[in-house]
């Protein structure tokens, strides 16, 4: 585990709890260190818990469509959601058979959409590995998704926890109705930052939330602190996309598993490429330019153009500030709830996300 | 209303129960015509409900991929699995606020895979009309599937009739497993007919077989007369499908809304196929030339080799005498039933379905 890496660095069986004292070790954050250490027995059991099950998915269903979700599901991940699902659990009586359930089915749901994703956009790399599609094809990943999201709300569903499934269902709607704007935005760089933060809440955050929520009702969580772990849930989502976004422009290509600049080439107008487009007003009509040619690659003048927008107007800085400021008022909304290792822990992960490197 | 249609002629607003009558009038079948004309004024009012709710779905979302679903929604189509509700729901308390949402909800479930199949098979053509990835793109058909199977489940779930929702996540696995393989098997001639219809079961017979089911619980019908209908959904659905692929090589364009060979096209080894095939041993190394040239197009010389070994084998005939076995069959399935108008018109339909022309 090197230092500045948040989750382990992929491959079937990442040591989650491992990852997440990593990003403290020699940084200075000996007290955030410290709030999640106390935490890996009890975390790293029910994760590899998880890992296990994930593994058995779709056993025995020998189809192009199951081979392009295992191999997906196979390259790791942060399992960033069935950890909130699992510290939510902990807030109340645990990692319950339920929540075993919903962390689960959430990294199912994540999955389907990420093969769907890649249909959608072309990509051909995820993961530090060749996308699925480019393995199975288009029609296996479609397929794969279409059974993946089906065997996730057969197990949500098959939990029996009342509430869980209704709203993971509004959450897949959300998610896809978000996804499709983002669709229709494509390469109009005229696009605000609150249509931004709108996509935003309804592809990545909602499905936070949606972790918080289960592994609250399944550990049997009260109703006010389950809304303050909702809120928690939602804000560290939006924050990951941030800080996702930029890692595009900023990243190291060998922890995030993808080329740079990966969203700008498919015409997503992110909110690092905003910030840059307002602090330097000659960006907009080269952007512009490069949206209306539809070109699939990123001409290298356009991307040193970006590049130096970045630097002098500071929008890596600034967008991993505001990322700092959205998981610090994540954060707060946890202080209602008593102290516990696992309020402990997910704090810990809030004010670890902006600096995560994959 | 032309005889010789067993439903309507596409559109917003099919007069589907018209259409069922149509078949029977200058064909012989005034005891199958009788057995209809008695539903008409029950079964068109809630037909009606149905296309106002279809026509309403999504209203107020707009992006590609709600476009892309309300395209082919708004297309029409045969509406023979709400139909299979709405009878279902008749052999017991009648066509109930939940019997109405299964409707809408099965004609919602059928749509999405319309639309992810149109973007996995390349469909070009669609109930008469450019297919909704020709016009929104692929990506927005493959958002707008997700979103009405999402839908579909949030309403199903919402009408809160027990098991219901757990069936239909099952065959919606069912489909989509059924579906892989077929993409698994694309191209193989040597494809056996136990193959073929254990995929025509998931991706075909299994839907009919839920819209009975769902339509029986609704209207309150009994544990043994719900399992009797859903047999006889489960043989109806194979007959259709096994009448869809006889349409592929011996159906009116005009009629169907799809070009003729279009299986054939995507490689797809349909039964009249391996009839012929087995009926013409030359047959099959042509085909798997064919198929290992990976064509888009059928090559003029094989296309009317393929009649010609169809004519001589007598293939459409024999197809559609099993397609009629079956169908009776189904009709027998319904025998423990008291004698109704709903039963009766069940039975219309199943004897209607091989002489279907689209």
């Amino acid at each position: 585990m090197t230092a500045g890496t948040m989750f382990s660095s992929g491959g079937p069986a990442p040591d989650v709890v491992g990852s997440l004292e990593g990003v403290c070790s020699g940084r200075g954050l000996d007290a955030l260190s410290a709030r999640l250490v106390g935490l890996r027995g009890l975390l790293a059991g029910d994760l590899d818990d998880v890992e296990r099950a994930l593994d058995a998915v779709g056993h025995g269903l020998e189809t192009p469509a199951h081979d392009s979700a295992r191999h997906l599901l196979g390259r790791g991940g942060k399992r960033l959601r069935p950890i909130c699902v699992a510290l939510a659990s902990h807030v109340g009586a645990g990692f319950t058979p339920a929540a075993r359930t919903f962390a689960i089915a959430v990294e199912l749901v994540h999955n389907a959409t990420l093969l769907h994703d890649d249909v959608v956009d072309l990509g051909d790399r995820r993961r530090g590995a060749d996308a699925a599609r480019m393995i199975y094809g288009n029609a296996a990943s479609i397929f794969g998704g279409d059974w993946l999201l089906a065997e996730a709300l057969c197990r949500i569903h098959a939990a029996g926890v009342d509430g869980v499934l209704a709203r993971m269902l509004d959450v897949v709607k959300e998610m896809v109705t978000a996804e499709a704007l983002q669709l229709a935005a494509r390469g109009k760089v005229q696009a605000s930052s609150s249509e931004y933060f709108r996509i935003v809440q309804g592809k990545t955050a909602a499905l936070f939330r949606w972790a918080m929520f289960a592994g609250a009702r399944a550990g049997g969580v009260g109703a006010r602190e389950c809304e303050a772990l909702e809120e928690f849930g939602s804000l560290l989502g939006v924050a990951f996309q941030l800080v996702d976004d930029v890692l595009d422009f900023a990243g190291d290509p060998d922890a995030t598993g993808k080329e740079l600049l990966t969203d700008l080439r498919e015409g997503k107008m992110t909110y690092p490429l905003l910030l840059a487009m307002d602090r330097d007003p000659e960006l907009g009509p080269a952007l512009g330019a490069h949206c209306a040619a539809e070109e699939a690659s990123v001409d290298p003048e356009l991307a040193r153009r970006i590049a130096q927008a970045m630097a002098d107007g500071k929008v890596v800085e600034d967008c991993l500030e505001l990322a700092s400021r959205i998981c610090k008022d994540a954060a707060r909304r946890l202080e209602p709830l008593p102290s516990s290792p696992a309020r402990s822990a997910l704090e810990g992960v809030a004010l670890a996300t902006p600096r995560r490197r994959r």
